[in-house]
């Protein structure tokens, strides 16, 4: 028995991989049955009254346009980089001539995972809400397994993906597994530039509707959120879908497919000298195995979720925990399991690496959830800066936000180290050895941090499809109670939104290192065809073929001293910054304009305040879309020739420290941003609940201006820098060539 | 007649310092002369009616007190400070034994710039008003004098003690150059620990008292700033002095004996093998002399500055920038004589790596009145977002000041480059000497930017003096035309204050990155005094002191791939978001203390809005006084204990990475803070001139929400980074032996 598991894991030699590796595609596919079933059971389910079906159909008509519109942008931007890509490749030469292809199937899989995603989200809203008409346990379970339509169709198609690109080359590519490995990993510029515009133009979509229905709406005219006497709120309502479920997906596909990548192309170096046969191949498909048991277990944790009518939040909160805790904890198992099946060189230590992402993974979200939930401190501090007004809210905000930092950087280095020093047998030497098998392992914990990315994910999404559902019910005006259930249903999804924030923005913290690594690799291979040499650290002249990492440093003094490095660690800190105010301004300028148009239907449509016209949300609806495919171009191609730019000017040494300054910079801010969002959030909730005075006093108008404030911090620039600093090393990754041609 | 001049800079050998090195000394002693004199004639001139006397005695007590406390608080810090030094000079020989004494000398002469400027700020603003009734000219005279004396006494009290010392340890100290420079640069730890508190805890002071009084004040009680009605108003007034006369000037006294001492240390080890006698010790005392120089420079340029009456906002800052302009020009041209007469190897590169830093800092000044005066669009467009509220105001500013940091970041990037490749013959080798020149041309550049610190000191001084001129005038009710005057000098003190913090913040970046530097060679002597041996890049055994930078970075792996690195560039980053929060919380706390504290006595004492009873200004004066000495603690702690922390439990290449990450991301997101903060004043002060519905308005009270919230965003915060990225540099240098001891 155990010799028959063990010939499952087994590698014999190049091009023969164990058959444990259609584990691949075998969960892809379970995946995407499974969200198929999920997506079928949903369906069934009753939309409710004709009121409810109306407006499903008005946000569910709006999304899909905005969808529509978005890939009609994307399709151009890929067309023309996909052309660069392949006049690099057969032109110039300096590009692997698989990278154009691979680019569109990325893009084209993340875009495919969003369209479904979105298409789910917005036929659950009624039904849930129509559930929740009935017990409070239909409403979460139809939300909750809608949500995991999105996230199994991630993993799905993500693992697709790249089982179908390994099997591919695998058969084509002569060059072994290294080169394998690192073209493979230029297919994530794809699903990167995807996830840039999906999560920019999203951003800009949801918080332009939102900021502008909050001001005009519960500011001004003094009505509730989601009446339906606003006429800026089904595109507030189609904002939440092509926000935070089809950008939250791009976002994580990339994560996801990211960081398997990336530490399959780490496993192929750093194994690549190993004197065990197939001790390379099992490296490189070990982050793969991980992740297809993931999807098997992410399922069961995903029928884990129940709760029962009268469900306090606390309950709804330990459902949702249960799910997601016990699949970390099978996947923290499994792993053990899998490495030691596959006979990998130091399977122990590798597997506390991964154990390593995964704490990681849950300490950030414990930490997100202290800073952001009105049940601790931070934030009732926030609520109560309230009564001295607006501008003690937002000083307040600002501040814990910052201060919330602290513990997420910390979770992250301890995580580098330790991922680090496991995987490498504790050797802090340096060595060209130590410091290969230290990369996989920091690599492999990032695969960990994502590897139950089936549930997790699938929490994400549940948010925005309560959040929905409850506008639905206000809109519908379903009864006192129906409506008292899907607040509990969308209070919870503002939790879980904080926390899967916390996920999404530490696992591309890792990946990003991961990519961070990769970059040499890929330099080498540029290097190896322009048919380079270099002199090592012993000062021999050699093969590029030949060098390893610290021979790299040395040959491109990749160090601090190196001026280059440092004005390239300055410009990535800059880029962060500047992205993140590209997209406020944007989200500004469009909300200002929503202002003025909603304000217009209040002055020239008669009756729409007394609830006896009916407002133009066609109109708000266009504002928001035009504005986002407006407004998203700029920043997003900022973000692509950024490090193009430093990559000619300042060579390798430059780009490297591009990226670590966007990295160590762009985390940062991006922590900031999105707890300061969550909390200004909850203050607002908590006076809303009869706190410092309740709804309608004077802490209430000063929690609303920083409720405002923090929907682009949280929704819009905050999660756009997940994109910017694992976007930024793909693109370099993709551009090594030139930069190599260049310097 | 040139056989004189080249004799006067002749330097034959080590001990002997050419002749010229006399004017470091002399420039100390006329810059103190004239400072003193600027003093009296300032003191002569009438203080104006017993209310003004009353008023101005009022204010000056308060600051007085603030100080005495402040110092108490300091001196406390400094003796456990310097006893640990003490410890480890004598105790555990990982020190130098110099260290101790040095440090307290660089405290105590930056504690006494700063006694000196505020006694000055303190007796001038009345005296301003007071000539305000004559003219304006007279008032600006006197305003702009006596932020003279504060900028005289700094450049003055810092050669001084660099010129003491110099003489001291140039006839004690028998190891040469390189050690006698290390030395002296630990001497500039006292000055930052001093400048820490200064610029924390008068930040604090200032805007605690601004922030409460703005809210309770304007927002509230709708009576005008600085009215005597407002309790709140006399701790504002003193807050200024503080804040921007005392905290500023401790801040860029640190920057300027920071950019010297470094300069001559990284000069002592680019030139220690010079075939050329003596161009070591020309090497040493040239950044010296280019300040001695600038010196008489500046006074120059303090006497250009004048004004006729009836001059426009424009004629005014004219008149400023004539003086500001022909001292840096100036400056130029001397600096070619200089490094020509010294004959010094490359001087005309060196006087381009000067040149490079005056137009950085021209260049970073202009930006930043781009981006936060209102005769520009930015700001202009911040006003019109008050059309749509506070919230949109937030936004808005948040977005133009993080778009912002682009230009300073790639002024500072292309200055590094330029400064680098000028200084070395634009060798890009990275070789050993390469490195050392080029290190010393970016050293020598920062030296440049600063060395008209003379004039750009005062016109920073001059803001809080006019603007506490306004107030005076305002509360001692003097005519429409007086206060009309007080206005102008008051509003072209803004603008110069938003100029003065780029300035600030730019020199931080350039210091901080010469002291980087700096640090190397502060390993290397600690590792000598160990007695401890490195492989070198060759493969060979060899004592430290033989070690080049290069050979450095190998062997401590101070690359981009160790993740030390990389965890010290994410905690570096990390380290200014917290320092920022914590301050930022600070000032929200005892604003919170300040508005319940006027709310009381508005509630109290009854006739005070009628202005039948007077105000307890004393108790709101406490109220800052206590909060601002009680909230600095801990930043300021934090801020001296990371570098340490890291240092034992990372090493030297995670402290690297410390430094530069929070050069990184503390310079970007002090240039962020800053500018909104300037921005959204005077976003509010474009409403308050009558735009978009002018005073009283809608958008007024948005506007000053923006204005409020950018209260400790440019006074506390924002400028608070400078002295944390200095510091944290100082703090390693001085605990560099501590490091190697331990790792």
């Amino acid at each position: 028995m155990k010799n028959i598991l063990f010939s499952f894991f087994l590698a014999d030699s190049l091009g023969k991989f164990p058959l444990a590796f259609w584990l691949v595609p075998v969960a892809s596919v379970v995946a995407l049955m499974m969200a198929w079933l999920f997506f079928r059971s949903m369906m069934g389910a009753d939309e409710g009254s004709p009121r409810m079906r109306e407006i499903a159909g008005h946000v569910r008509r709006g999304a899909m346009a905005y969808l529509k519109q978005q890939y009609k942008v994307v399709a151009i931007v890929f067309a023309v980089l996909a052309l660069l890509f392949a006049f690099m490749a057969y032109g110039l030469h300096v590009q692997n001539t698989w990278v154009p292809f691979a680019f569109l199937t990325g893009g084209f899989f993340s875009g495919l995972a969003g369209f479904f995603g979105m298409k789910t989200a917005t036929y659950a809203s009624a039904r849930t809400a129509n559930a929740a008409r009935k017990s409070l346990d239909g409403g979460l379970k139809i939300a909750f397994r809608s949500g995991a339509v999105m996230g199994l169709t991630v993993v799905g198609l993500g693992l697709l993906d790249i089982a179908l690109w390994f099997l591919v080359l695998n058969r084509f590519d002569p060059n072994g597994l290294i080169s394998i490995t690192t073209t493979m990993l230029t297919f994530g510029m794809g699903a990167s530039t995807q996830a840039l515009f999906a999560r920019v133009g999203g951003g800009i979509y949801t918080k332009a509707a939102d900021v502008g229905a909050d001001i005009v709406g519960k500011v001004e005219a003094d009505i509730p959120e989601d009446d339906p006497r606003n006429p800026a709120t089904i595109a507030d309502n189609v904002g939440d879908n092509v926000g935070d479920v089809a950008g939250m997906g791009a976002d994580l596909y990339e994560s996801y497919c990211g960081s398997i990548l990336s530490t399959a192309a780490l496993g192929a170096v750093a194994f690549a000298g190993s004197a065990q046969e197939g001790m390379q191949m099992k490296a490189v498909i070990a982050p793969m195995l991980i992740a297809a048991v993931g999807v098997f277990l992410s399922i069961i944790g995903i029928y884990l979720v129940r709760t029962k009518e009268g469900a306090t939040m606390r309950d709804l909160l330990r459902s949702l925990s249960v799910g997601t805790n016990v699949s970390a904890v099978l996947i923290a198992i499994a792993t053990f399991a899998i490495l030691y099946l596959l006979k990998i060189e130091n399977w122990m230590g590798l597997s506390f690496s991964v154990v390593t992402g995964l704490a990681a993974g849950v300490i950030i979200g414990q930490a997100t959830e202290y800073y952001t939930s009105h049940s601790y401190k931070p934030t009732q501090k926030i609520s109560e800066a309230g009564l001295t007004g607006s501008a003690t809210v937002i000083i307040k905000g600002i501040g814990t936000g910052m201060i919330s930092t602290c513990i997420p950087v910390i979770t992250i280095g301890v995580a580098i180290m330790l991922s680090y020093l496991c995987a490498n047998g504790f050797n802090s030497t340096m060595s060209a050895e130590a410091l290969s098998h230290g990369l996989y392992g920091i690599g492999i914990a990032a695969v960990g941090m994502l590897s139950t990315l089936g549930i997790t994910l699938a929490t994400d999404a549940y948010g925005p499809i309560a959040d929905n559902a409850g506008g639905n019910a206000e809109m519908s005006e379903l009864g006192e109670e129906v409506r008292h259930r899907t607040d509990a249903l969308d209070a919870l999804g503002n939790t879980t939104a904080a926390t899967g924030k916390g996920f999404a923005i530490g696992s591309a913290a890792l990946t990003a290192l991961a990519l961070l690594a990769s970059y040499i690799e890929e330099v080498k291979i540029a290097m190896e065809r322009a048919g380079m040499t270099l002199t090592n650290l012993k000062g021999d002249i050699i093969d590029a073929s030949q060098a390893s990492i610290p021979d790299f440093m040395n040959y491109f003094q990749v160090n601090l001293m190196n001026p280059r490095v440092l004005v390239g660690a300055f410009i990535g800190a800059m880029a962060a910054f500047l992205f993140c105010g590209l997209t406020m301004e944007a989200v500004g300028r469009a909300a200002q304009k929503m202002v003025e148009e909603v304000r217009r239907q209040f002055r020239e449509i008669a009756g729409i305040l007394e609830g006896k016209a009916t407002p133009d949300y066609g109109r708000c609806v266009e504002i928001s879309t035009r504005a986002a495919q407006h407004e998203m171009i700029f920043p997003s191609l900022l973000a692509i020739a950024i490090p193009i730019v430093v990559g000619c000017v300042l060579g390798v040494a430059g780009v490297l420290g591009l990226l670590v300054g966007g990295l160590a910079g762009g985390f940062t801010l991006a922590v900031f941003m999105a707890n300061a969002g969550g909390a200004w959030d909850n203050a607002k909730k908590m006076v809303e609940e009869g706190n410092f005075g309740g709804k309608g006093s004077f802490a209430h108008k000063a929690t609303i201006v920083g409720d405002t404030v923090g929907d682009p911090f949280k929704d819009t620039s905050g999660p756009s820098l997940n994109i910017l600093i694992k976007l930024m090393s793909m693109v370099s990754i993709v551009m090594a060539g030139l930069t190599i041609a260049f310097s």
